[in-house]
């Protein structure tokens, strides 16, 4: 679905920022609010400081340097994909947790890239005077397409840096974005995903929690820790009720600047169709799991993965279904529209949402289809994945730079063969589950009798088909990967590799669906600067763009709220997390583990755990850092609570709130529950001990 | 979805009996097959005796008497929802188990009706008959109908029995059948739902298997034990491997003589659709009872119900993608079609199968918003069934007998009464809870601005709506219910219930589709009937219909298979359970009771516990009594394995096996691990100690 919600994400709306609302660029920091309502002066030093020192994890999350030593914290269900595959039957890393008492206990993980932000250019006026007035869509998507392969080869050619050109404002801005990137990325801490995942799914973005959601690596370089100048001083007292605190990291996605035709396409179409599929997978993964531990050990993190986007969706579509809401959505646009009608020279702007709206339809027609074979929703299997990157690599590497798709561009190469050569371990029979079960749902969306679906099928069962296809591959072994990456298509043909074939069977569909999203997408980037000019004439709004998993910074306030007549206080304790596993009998998965059940353990119960706050986050901001006034670590995000999920379409502070680990309970469970002291002090310190 | 399916199970194909199958009526028994095969003499009195043993409960389930004091034995999960209503948070009898040691210390269910069947007789002429030849389908239903109910009452008040006309090979015959009818049922024994379901669904439908899922009742007339003449004589030998074994009871629904139009429906269609709505809920209740102790006792019931319903259509779904077998049902439907072609007088025929194609086309045309409205999908919540209950029987009611919707027909309306006059508990929480989810999936569905979505959900989120209707409705008081059930029509209006009315919003829509259902329905019978008639006349073939949950003979040997490489013996034993226990490390859902793990505990070890063997059953045999040549009771139908999913569509022995828990290991339980001496006593003897 990513691409989908991607080419749809691309509207702009009156905005006004209320409240502790917005996820601000770094190089449009909302200085005068600050200034006006908290008497907070963000300078430049205070915002490049803590720019430098955020971390984005490729694998979809946030964290901080907190040493000079290159240790950085992030959330343990960040780090869970890194432990899932290190983990082996014998270790299990994941469930178990880790502790390197010295840097030669480090472990490194397998295909882990993180960036630092460096810096941000505008490109927007080299961006669109590359692509022709009046051209098609298909042309001004192949042009935009070239300038921006341009733009992100020069910088990186002349930088070494890592250079993405971002669209903001869903089109109305082109930012080209350079980073430090870090490959020898090593673990120093995991807790036990029992207490990092305290109260599992079934407190997941529920409120009051105790998570020690949080785990420590070590960036290295050359072989040895890196030295870090931007880092963020841990706070041992942490934030306090009614603190004024900040969110610096990498929020995902949003969509608070949709048209109404898009909103209404996501709650009728795409959710529902959505939800179906991760209930689907919940269910299955779910009952494997359970039918041994080392199921249960291989699953985990998909399992988890498949939970938390099933909830954050459900949310999501509850959101779209509230009237008041969406009455809201649709008054403002109407008013828009209504102001646009009587100025000059801003008559043909409303046409650009009937643009966008006719856009919603054409990919909406194709959503299907689209998501299953684009997508590869119908081929839910590592396998597939790999199969069609040596497949389209083969074919897109000898193109200019500047006519590939995306993810084969020069500037992305590093981080694709990152991913592809991973010696990351595959489960075959895990993936013959899901590659059956997805050939099955495949079957029953476009029917048997489709003749792509026939041809995928050659004949057999999704499950006689499914584990011909696991068992036959050779994409599992890392040399066969690069002798097939370098050797290129022909290389790739002569291989017969029923995977890599059953690729081939859907790649020219695929492409063809991907070619009609990327036009659309481009007559809605179009039709959307249209509307952004016309807003930003008129209106002088200022503000902030939707989400695009790149560095933001949000501000609030450490505050409790109501819920269903009871008032729920900033913080929860040590003590509090106790009094849970009491209630619930110590039972699964509201268990502690045997450390923290401890004769004679003695963590002071008052100390914070977990508290609420008001700053404006989304999913990729886990592991954020929270920071007070100084720029001091005093917590780290980790969760929204549910009434959060709806600040997917619009922001307020009544009772949604962003969550996180205080800095303070970290300490305590390192020194008092853990032993962990070492770890502890660098932390207090900001340095290893010599 | 069950009435959809109902209207579609309709044709008849070649039949070739071969193996074990067959779930024979018992007016049309193999005799000569048990003959030839097995040298066995199905005698009438042999026959007649194991007839009236065994029970049908109404509830969804089978079990049989096993003393002359109206002693019954079923299944736990068949006893699981009377169970479930009787519980409270501080005595939960599904959970924990029971043991009246006393006729004074047996518990009273709460609703439950059981049929014990005393005669069967062939209506087929007398129905046809009433029948005009050359109606339309809406006149020709609402003859058949008319006629049945007529038969029905007739044989109801001269009798005083329970007289249901059954419609048998999807049309081609209706016989009429009388039960005596039990409705004063009190719990004697129910062990551990934690042992009962060993291995919860993970193990579900596998095998080897461990469970002891069993539940002994009580019958009572006029306030003391029914004297039951008839009754299984309990063996505490039990059945060994390789021996001649019978299963008498009710399989559900079976769909193997479905014509390949209605099959690609099921495959294409029907169970995909199904399929998402059961995972759906799965995931509702699963992570709603995930959340507190007393959520997972109060979803228990039907948690289970929706996951052992999407494990048999998960099997349902393979099966009918599995090529080989669909290939072989085209190739007997063709090959049938072709022997027609020559054939004078038969001209016709092959018509009748483009009559059911048809059918099939106008029924999925319409199946969404059937199963949303008319099956009531979209207000997944007991509230609603009382709701649309109490509105139609106000309007049914007045009506005469025969024009009435078959629910409110005078030969049911005991029936009816004991469920709509039940006091069983409700449980607001859960209740708002799934009408939330089933609301939103109607929006999903239908798309928010349908005008029927737009009048039920009433300017409201999904969400408000349900807990507007949830809190405004009294239909959970029963003296409510009698009041507007006595009152009639007029009572129903002035009551002004929003539960009501939301019945009323969707009920004309609701009722028209179902008028559609029900003559495309008489068209498919006819058409089925004609088929039949071909069939009969061409190939002189006998067998048995489809199941309709009335009472069959089934029969089989006790034997193992192969799985993966493995030969399973026929037989697990008490050793083998305390060995899995160990192996899993006795964690949820393979933890044993404390009183299993009771120090001191002696069971034999060497004991069977439960056995597979080859009788062809489905869902409804559960708690079916198997008995051996001399017709005594060797142990009891639980579940059927993986493989034994695919016998929906047809009966194959290599690996689909019934399993059961045998009779010798149930003895052992009771006296070796309960103490429940007497209640063996009165098995072993056929009669309560004086």
């Amino acid at each position: 679905m990513k691409r989908i919600l991607s080419a749809l994400a691309l509207s702009t709306l009156i905005l006004s920022v209320r409240a502790d609302e917005g996820m601000w660029l770094f190089n449009q920091p909302p200085r005068q609010l600050l200034q006006n309502r908290y008497q907070f002066d963000a300078t430049d030093a205070w915002l490049g400081h803590l720019q430098k020192s955020s971390v984005r994890f490729n694998s979809g999350g946030s964290g901080s340097f907190v040493s000079e030593d290159g240790l950085l914290i992030s959330n343990h269900h960040v780090g869970a994909d890194a432990l899932q595959k290190l983990s082996t039957k014998e270790k299990n890393y994941l469930r178990d947790g880790f502790y390197a008492r010295s840097l030669a206990e480090e472990v490194k993980c397998l295909d882990l890239e993180l960036n630092v932000l460096q810096s941000i250019e505008d490109v927007t006026m080299r961006v669109n005077a590359a692509v022709p007035k009046g051209a098609d869509a298909d042309s001004a998507f192949a042009a935009r397409r070239k300038v921006i392969a341009d733009v992100e080869k020069e910088s990186m050619e002349s930088t070494g840096l890592r250079s993405d050109v971002v669209t903001l404002w869903q089109g109305g801005a082109y930012h080209l974005y350079r980073f430090k990137r870090y490959t020898d990325v090593r673990i120093v801490f995991a807790p036990e995903q029992q207490i990092a995942f305290y109260g599992g799914d079934p407190d997941n973005f529920e409120f009051p929690r105790y998570d020690l959601d949080i785990c420590l690596f070590r960036a290295y370089e050359q072989g040895k820790p890196a030295k870090t100048q931007d880092f963020l001083k841990f706070s041992p007292r942490g934030a306090a009720d009614g603190d004024l605190v900040f969110v610096s990291g990498h929020p995902g996605r949003t969509s608070r600047l949709l048209t109404m035709s898009e909103l209404c396409y996501l709650r009728d179409q795409s959710l529902p169709f959505r939800l179906a599929s991760l209930k689907r997978l919940e269910v299955l993964l779910g009952n494997w799991s359970a039918r041994s531990e080392e199921n249960a050990r291989r699953g985990r993190s998909s399992l988890f993965g498949v939970q938390n986007s099933r909830k954050a969706a459900d949310g999501d579509l509850a959101a779209l279904l509230d009237r008041n809401f969406m009455a809201g959505k649709s008054r403002a646009e109407a008013e828009f529209k209504a102001q646009l009608a009587g100025k000059a020279g801003y008559a043909g702007v409303p046409r650009a949402f009937d643009r966008i709206s006719e856009a919603v339809r054409v990919l909406g027609g194709q959503a299907a289809r689209y998501t299953l074979l684009e997508n590869g929703m119908a081929f839910n299997s590592p396998g597939f994945g790999i199969a069609r990157s040596l497949l389209r690599a083969g074919d897109e590497r000898t193109k200019p730079n500047g006519e590939r798709l995306r993810e084969f561009s020069d500037s992305g190469r590093q981080s694709l063969e990152l991913g592809l050569f991973s010696e990351k371990p595959f489960y075959t029979d895990l993936e013959t589950l899901t590659l059956t079960d997805s050939l099955t749902f495949l079957a029953g969306q476009l029917g048997v009798s489709d003749p792509l679906v026939e041809r995928v099928l050659a004949g057999k069962s999704p499950r006689d088909r499914a584990f011909q296809l696991v068992e036959g591959t050779r994409v599992r072994t890392v040399a066969f990967r690069k002798q097939l990456y370098s050797g290129g298509a022909g290389a790739v043909l002569a291989a017969e590799d029923p995977m890599i074939e059953l690729a081939r069977t859907v790649d020219s569909e695929a492409r063809a669906l991907r070619k009609v999203a990327e036009a659309q997408s481009e007559v809605m980037q179009q039709a959307q600067a249209e509307i952004a000019r016309a807003r930003n004439q008129l209106l002088g709004t200022t503000g902030y763009p939707d989400a695009t998993f790149t560095l933001r910074l949000a501000f609030g306030t450490v505050k409790g709220y109501e819920e269903n007549g009871r008032t729920l206080p900033s913080f929860t304790t040590f003590a509090g997390l106790y009094e849970r596993a009491g209630q619930m009998k110590n039972r699964p998965p509201f268990d502690l583990p045997a450390i923290w059940q401890k004769r004679g353990l003695r963590p002071n119960l008052e100390v914070p755990f977990n508290f609420v706050s008001t700053c404006d986050i989304i999913g990729g901001n886990s592991g954020s850092p929270v920071v007070n006034r100084a720029g001091d670590f005093v917590g780290i995000v980790f969760d929204g609570n549910l009434q959060s999920l709806a600040w997917n379409y619009g922001f307020t502070d009544r009772q949604g709130r962003a969550l996180a680990v205080h800095s303070a309970g970290i300490l305590e469970a390192l020194n008092r529950v853990y032993g962990a002291r070492e770890l502890a002090r660098e932390l207090v310190a900001g340095r290893r001990s010599k």
